[in-house]
């Protein structure tokens, strides 16, 4: 298409997507949680079809030359055709939180004010390989209220199309507007762009990707961004650590899973634990393949031990290594350590291992973090850990939702006045 | 100052911001309320000094050939010396918000997760001819535990200098850091563009001026802007009003002050309540000095009562008078007048007037503004009457803060986790 196609066509999906949310924010429960059922039965009815589509992504993907773990990504094996339709049946399980009303309190004026919970209005989901997304986050959209445009990776037309198409009749068959979930069904780049600068159509972006997608739409939006940076994350061993609880904290937030944003790139040690704490853990480190960056303190105790550990420079305390790779610094005390988190850190997950009790809550509120967390492995930042139920990200932005980001993230909190007739004086 | 060095200038600002705000964040309340009333005391204490510098910024105004009402913004009076004083001693009295923990529950894991309210960090306020903003602003932020950056208006240079010199007083007074409120002190309108562009430096902008102001802020920030476009405000009369009730309350939001963003600028009736509703009340609006522009309906039926009404245009639904006009249109029902809020509106503040409950009910739950009253007043949308205690704006925004922005405002919630040594498994 032509720039201005483009534009009129990303237009009418936004007046669509406008006037659907009208509807979407007013719906009954019982229709929104019949919309996810009805579209969990089309997924499994249509596995055959979703196949087949995905097939077509596959092959293109393998002609294009794309490396195995992009075609895994976009792959809808039968595990993941029926983990999407499971992950929409647990959506329709959750409370509404659509409506809630909270916080009503009188004032000497007689009026009653309080606040009530209500859908941002229009989501746009700008994503990448993974054509599961399209169901998620449609999923979590529908429950909360809101109409929502998605624009997923090219590579994932054909899937995301076959998708779409199923979670809109879901909709129908509960009476709710088919235009309560578009798919932006081209694979020109421009269409994102006139997204993410349509605040007439669009109340928020939130990019699920890597990391220069998050970036360039962030500089690009001139709609708000619920987005996720880095994830360096910390865990500091104090002095006054439980030396098998801190062995087993920082050997879960490193080697449990290495991918993922919530798990510790940089292990910080009290110099006071750190002779008791390093040799019994960097064997562990070592057995399971990771490789380990110290700072002169760290690489004399490991050679002490007999364990190899490289020396660490600046750039890997400011390093989202998301592989078996390890930066570790000694450090005086509480104060040295926040101050590192401080510096180089992403604001994603902290936790520090203490049993002094002052240290322990001086961690919980100095430390400026989405998660921050007391005796527990950084790997517990998770929607589903906390008890969200689903969650369409992470963020690591301050204003609104910070850290996890559940249904209730993609709702807003207004003002609600019941008068019985008062004026103001 | 050339371009260089007003970056540099407002970098070392930036800066000192940002390690300020590190330990206002953690300062304790007895601390941040020492400082606001040593603030308030200097301020007392330095009234002669304040209006002589006052003076400079007024005679500069006069000159320059500023009207009446600008140079009367602009005045620094013993009334409003003493209002900010008091102003001060208010946010001393308000709750501490930071530090406040909620909703936390034990997870199947053990953990136990819940959250934390935390300061924002660094908070920009760009502001014009007022210079008690500069107090007020100032105030809010350092008992939110925020540092502050605040940019007055030229023209009000002399008068913020001085009242900025009295906040640092009282910040050292209790053994805070002066830079937790730091003046931008020039002129220069490059120094605005490189705040709101200085993501690393300033967490959010609020705005505190003209809709000019605000859209050029909105439109070159690279930082969360918490912001107040228009506001132009419903009223619906619906058929099931209490007439006197209706009649109160459409005369206050309209008459009880032109100016303020929450004063009603459209009455909407409907057709089975305007022959019984509009002579009475636009008698009242006439007598008062309102102009009135209507709908055809409105017209012939104020005619008929003898009273003047101009012809409304589609203009007029989406104009913020702040001036003695009103706009009145005779709607279908509920459901034209919600349509007629949508199209129109600015989502600020919209009231229905009705004794039928499911219809209160609906326009409660359906209007999508930041607030939405029943029988009362749409001149209550205030963070006093609200009980905030104080406002530092209201936002028309829909993510973070929604209406008016208290103490909670400037702060965001944090996830909290409490183990005892667990790990995912």
């Amino acid at each position: 298409m032509n720039p201005i196609d483009i534009q009129v066509y990303v237009t009418d999906i936004g007046r669509r997507a406008r006037e659907a949310s009208r509807h979407t924010a007013r719906a009954a429960t019982a229709a929104k949680d019949a919309a996810l059922l009805a579209a969990a039965s089309a997924i499994r009815r249509e596995a055959a079809t979703l196949a087949a589509e995905n097939a077509k992504d596959l092959e293109a993907a393998r002609s294009a030359g794309h490396d195995p773990a992009f075609v895994d990504r976009l792959a809808l094996t039968p595990k993941v055709i029926e983990s999407m339709a499971v992950g929409l049946e647990q959506i329709a399980a959750l409370p509404d939180p659509v409506g809630e009303m909270s916080d009503l309190r009188f004032r000497p004026s007689g009026i009653q004010v309080g606040k009530m919970r209500v859908p941002l209005g229009v989501i746009g989901i700008v994503y990448e390989s993974r054509p599961n997304v399209t169901i998620d986050a449609a999923g979590l959209c529908i429950k909360s209220g809101n109409a929502t445009i998605l624009r997923g990776g090219s590579e994932a037309i054909h899937s995301n199309r076959a998708l779409a198409v199923l979670i809109r009749e879901g909709l129908e068959h509960a009476g709710l507007p088919a235009d309560a979930v578009q798919l932006i069904d081209t694979t020109d780049r421009a269409a994102v762009g006139a997204l993410i600068q349509s605040p007439e159509f669009v109340d928020v972006i939130v990019p699920r990707g890597g990391k220069s997608l998050i970036e360039r739409i962030s500089k690009d939006a001139r709609v708000p961004v619920i987005k996720h940076l880095d994830g360096i994350c910390h865990v500091y061993v104090d002095d006054a650590a439980d030396l098998e609880k801190a062995v087993r904290i920082a050997d879960n937030a490193k080697t449990q899973r290495y991918s993922p944003c919530n798990t510790m790139e940089t292990l910080l040690v009290d110099r006071g634990i750190a002779p008791r704490l390093l040799p019994p853990l960097g064997r562990i480190y070592v057995d399971k393949g990771v490789e380990l960056r110290g700072c002169a303190t760290t690489r004399e105790l490991l050679a002490a031990a007999g364990l190899p550990c490289a020396a660490a420079t600046e750039a890997d305390w400011a390093t989202e290594y998301l592989a078996p790779i390890l930066a570790i610094r000694v450090v005086d005390g509480l104060d040295e350590a926040m101050a590192h988190i401080a510096r180089w850190g992403s604001a994603h997950t902290d936790a520090i291992v203490t049993e002094d009790h002052s240290r322990a809550m001086r961690f919980l509120r100095e430390v400026d973090s989405a998660s921050v967390m007391i005796n527990a492995s950084t790997r517990f930042a998770d929607g589903f850990e906390y008890g969200l139920g689903a969650e369409i990200g992470i963020s690591t932005d301050k204003l609104h939702a910070r850290g996890p980001v559940g249904l209730e993230g993609l709702t807003s909190m207004k003002w609600v006045v019941f008068g019985s007739g008062q004026v103001r004086s």
